[in-house]
């Protein structure tokens, strides 16, 4: 099993508007909502690749049930802890004349230490039967940066190997408690460095300082251009067979279940960001975050391109 | 008591952005969620000025739940029928940089036939201990133009006088089961009578024309400039000291509330005039619908004007 956390999911709420009036009132044509939030995203993600998945999560308010029984029907095994406020939301409007998109995301409910123990108790027990664990996506507000350092501790405490996606103060921290893999993206490694990361030299050096303060690997996304690792078996790079535009969060999330996937397989490097990359791809192909078409998958797989030892 | 039928109620979600980027990610610096849709607000009105109120409604979903929760917190008292599908949501993005406000109004969930079924027969029971009963806003997907024609006949078979504020086939049909007052506003009233409606004697004879129709009286409200009643006792005008821009939704709710708490008190057309007038104005000034400052209302009241037998 796989075991998810996702300490602030939220309710993806979806509007399609013909044209917007940016003054006045619209009546959208088409209305979605969603369980979201990244760590979400990574468990949709891996149920797609037929993984057994539990999501350990903080959820609170009508929002947080109407997350939670979305989850259920998406058929996602999910264990919240339920919270005194309310799970937040995000509205995303789509302007179907000029095709550009507006999002609106709530910061999400303030989170108790006695409501973040609670959930690490629930973890603990989880942890018997898992064999790797993904952190994803923000800290919600009163959760201290350490949050994910001391789960990833408690983890390493029952050998279970740990993937990070976060950022800033969350991934520093978290890093330090040395996971299995930290997967930054090139903003967040680059928050993390202090300077902007100008070609693939500096991202390598930047990803092996990441590495020595803890990770047992890194994984630096770069978008269509596919991702960099830092690993205990070198570095390496890996490509998708051409660049595809598309939903960067969504390919985000894919590659952290995708690493998640060949961790608790067992997978050789290469293997792993094969499949990683391809998993991006196809998400990013995708018009929603958490969903791919196995199509696009096994497609891009076949053309996915991995080297080792470059990179400076 | 005064019941307040509202058949599709929202949640009214409003995001404080300090500077909206309408093709980015934008963090709220404020969030709030509250029960909406116009029925909502004449109950509120009609609370803070201290009248028994019962709420009737159709509330569907974890968006429904959330609306009857946070309306009993209000201490509005209302009895939902429930129904299968989601209440809906608004969602109003006011930036803070340039003050232009943008609204998304979800449609609202479609009711079956017998959900308003139940509905009306709950209503029915309550009249029993009613002064008046408002009728007020929009009618969800799925039901007929007569459904507040039917409420009206049903109230009027229990000897209830009935206050509708709707506004096309809803009004129309509504009109001519003979409430005791009708409140459209301008674009409502122009919209009827199919054409403009310029100058005081233009809008006099259309509320004249929609009279003849069946209502005991139509009052027309006409914005900073107050307001024009044809009634069984002659035609009116009346306008407040001075213009007051700001929520005008909130306004006509506010003005709906305050004639059905005259005709419930069974006042004359003047001081009823006088008080809607008051409270209309005092709600524009305020910056939430269904929320006022009393000592707004009571400086209001004392300058409104008052005039019988003019426009035309």
């Amino acid at each position: 099993m796989i075991a998810v956390v996702c300490l602030n999911p939220a309710l993806d709420i979806t509007y399609q508007v013909p044209a917007v009036d940016w003054a006045g009132v619209n009546r959208p044509s088409a209305v979605h909502a969603r369980p979201g939030g990244k760590g979400l995203n990574v468990a949709r993600t891996l149920r797609a690749l037929g993984a057994d998945v539990l999501v350990l999560g903080l959820a609170g308010g009508v929002t947080g049930t109407a997350v939670e029984s979305a989850l259920a029907e998406a058929g996602v095994p999910a264990a919240f802890t339920r919270i005194g406020g309310e799970t937040r939301r995000t509205v995303t409007v789509v302007d179907g004349r000029s095709g550009s998109v507006t999002a609106f995301n709530e910061p999400g409910p303030r989170a108790a230490p006695e409501e973040f123990t609670e959930l690490a108790v629930r973890y603990e027990k989880a942890l018997g039967g898992c064999a790797a664990v993904v952190l994803s996506g923000s800290l919600p507000p009163g959760l201290p940066a350490s949050s994910y350092a001391r789960l990833i501790e408690t983890a390493a405490a029952a050998g279970v190997p740990a993937v990070l996606d976060a950022h800033g103060d969350a991934l520093r921290a978290g890093a330090a408690a040395r996971p299995a893999i930290v997967k930054p993206n090139l903003a967040e490694l680059a928050g993390l460095a202090g300077h902007p990361l100008a070609g693939r030299a500096a991202v390598a050096s930047a990803a092996r300082e990441l590495r020595d303060t803890g990770p047992a690997a890194v994984v630096a996304t770069l978008g269509a251009d596919g991702m960099l690792a830092v690993t205990e078996d070198g570095t390496w790079e890996a490509a998708p067979p051409a660049a595809v535009a598309g939903n960067a969060t969504g390919a985000g999330d894919a590659v952290a279940a995708g690493l998640a996937h060949g961790l608790a397989a067992g997978l050789p490097w290469d293997e792993r960001l094969r499949r990683a990359v391809a998993l991006g791809t196809a998400a990013a192909a995708a018009p929603v975050a958490g969903e791919f078409r196995p199509a696009d998958y096994e497609r891009v797989l076949a053309g996915v391109s991995v080297r080792r030892g470059a990179a400076g």
